[in-house]
């Protein structure tokens, strides 16, 4: 039940030779979820692993080239692999004539479909969900209509404590009942309630991902008790001044950011090629948000499951 | 006077971790062409030590993605970069729609000048020239519009033997003369013949790419003599009709062009990504054409100047 993510671009709009412009893919359960897509996102894949034809949905935050120029590449390529799967891609309008464009001057004879899913950049919006996950727009402040994602695992189902089974003497239908959040009648007539029973195997956990953009405290809202939060610092704290009139955000508007949403951890990236070493961008955030790491390209963060966590009273119940 | 070309880029449409799709850089007299541009040209460009900034002239072979889908990050780059110097780009159709919607979606307050000049893939062309360069398309045979590229000095200015001009005493107006090839009329009513007074400084020196094709003996005659050959070999020697189906070349489809020729030396690359070691690929081509070398990234081929080439009589005319 793994829940990561791993960069595969850290810069900003102008690459240099160590960094790439942003890509993410995060990794849920075993699907993958491609977050924006700089140029050299397919060979990024490539390079730390990560087969390009399991990418199962794609997000794009905005259209700006260093977000989404290595999509067209990696679209041609999965043609080249074979890939059957229908593709959606989320992004803002008019991503639509974009892929038109695309798709009519360099590949008329894709093997899969396409699909595009507008996203509306104003609004919190589920976009995406299956049985264990989903995936929430989340609006952010930038030169042109952007949006964040929130990924959120949904509850996980309710494990049945064993010895709960064993001293009950449970049956199928009392444990599936158990499992569902029903309380279960016993023979005898007493009624166990639902908590007594199961407990939660794990905290649903959540990451969210904020780029570009500046600080903005609707977003932070909305990201309130992630994991982990991405949260773009393309500027040291000193140019906060351009950091703002850019639509960009400091080091130290991405702590606050992490701070205000009570973050476990903070993932700050999309550097501006000034800066050479990463380490006094890291020590700045950290100064306000202890738990900050610098997004690394090839690094993976992974979100550890905790639990079980028992819903049930304490172990002195069990024999 | 330099005269070389730099390797940015070396496999074919699937990239690998280590290969980065076509992309070169000719470098002629300090003046930089770029020659396809596959993703990650611009990001080659700064690992390899070239300025970006210094590209003059753009030459793509053709419309495929992997020629040509790094071109439009660059463009953006360039932009921020500050470049002001208008950009001329060669290109097949319908290449001028594709950069429009490109500017449209993406740039649309570059601060330079784009260009497209339409490279008429059917015939051998002149597309550019300057006071000491000319570069022309040749026909490839793709699966696409397709032209390679002859890059080819003029004939540099004549030099004037000092000894003969110590001998005869000429003056300013007769070295002047001798310069531009005429022969001089010494007081004594002698005449001295041009070959005798002057000398070609160096050979003039030429480059071919040929990328994507077949081999076309149409193509290697209009290559006819040069010192360097770029030529694909996307495929082994044993892949022939895999080669010959999808429009591409094998190794020794590569070394056969050079041979007839008559090249200084082959450069093959465009590799399949399923070939893992370059060394039996180039050992193939040797087998018929002795001097081939591999396509890797960041190496620079330079084409020496031979000379000075005497076109007077033997040294001991001199004192």
């Amino acid at each position: 039940m793994s829940f990561s993510v791993t960069i595969l671009g850290s810069s900003s709009a102008k690459p240099t030779i160590d960094r790439h412009p942003s890509a993410q893919v995060v990794n849920i359960h075993e699907q993958h979820y491609l977050v924006d897509a700089g140029e050299g996102t397919q060979q990024q894949l490539i390079r730390y692993g990560i087969n390009p034809l399991k990418i199962r949905e794609v997000f794009i935050s905005h259209l700006h080239g260093d977000h989404c120029f290595g999509l067209f590449p990696l679209l041609s390529t999965l043609g080249l692999y074979g890939r059957r799967t229908p593709l959606r891609i989320h992004a803002p309008a008019p991503f639509g004539e974009i892929l038109a464009a695309h798709l009519r001057y360099f590949d008329t004879a894709l093997p899969y479909e396409v699909e595009w899913v507008e996203t509306d950049t104003t609004k919190h919006r589920l976009l995406f969900e299956n049985r264990t996950i989903e995936v929430w727009s989340i609006p952010l402040r930038h030169r042109v209509p952007c949006a964040g994602f929130l990924f959120r695992e949904k509850e996980p189902p309710l494990n049945v404590d064993k010895f709960a089974i064993a001293r009950h003497a449970l049956s199928i239908a009392q444990i599936t009942a158990a499992k569902r959040g029903e309380d279960v009648w016993l023979e005898s007539g007493e009624r166990l309630s639902n908590d007594r029973l199961t407990y939660r195997p794990y905290a649903p956990r959540a990451y969210a991902y904020l780029s570009d953009t500046n600080f903005s405290a609707k977003a932070t809202n909305l990201c309130r008790g992630v994991d982990l939060l991405y949260h773009e610092a393309t500027y040291a704290a000193a140019e906060q001044r351009t950091a703002r009139d850019r639509g960009h955000s400091t080091t130290l508007d991405a702590a606050k950011a992490a701070l205000k949403a009570e973050a476990g951890r903070l993932v700050i990236g999309h550097y501006s090629s000034r800066y050479k070493e990463l380490a006094p961008l890291v020590e700045e955030a950290r100064s306000l948000f202890p738990e900050s790491y610098p997004a690394v390209e090839g690094r993976t963060f992974t979100i550890e499951k905790s639990g079980p966590q028992r819903r049930t009273a304490p172990a002195s119940e069990h024999p």
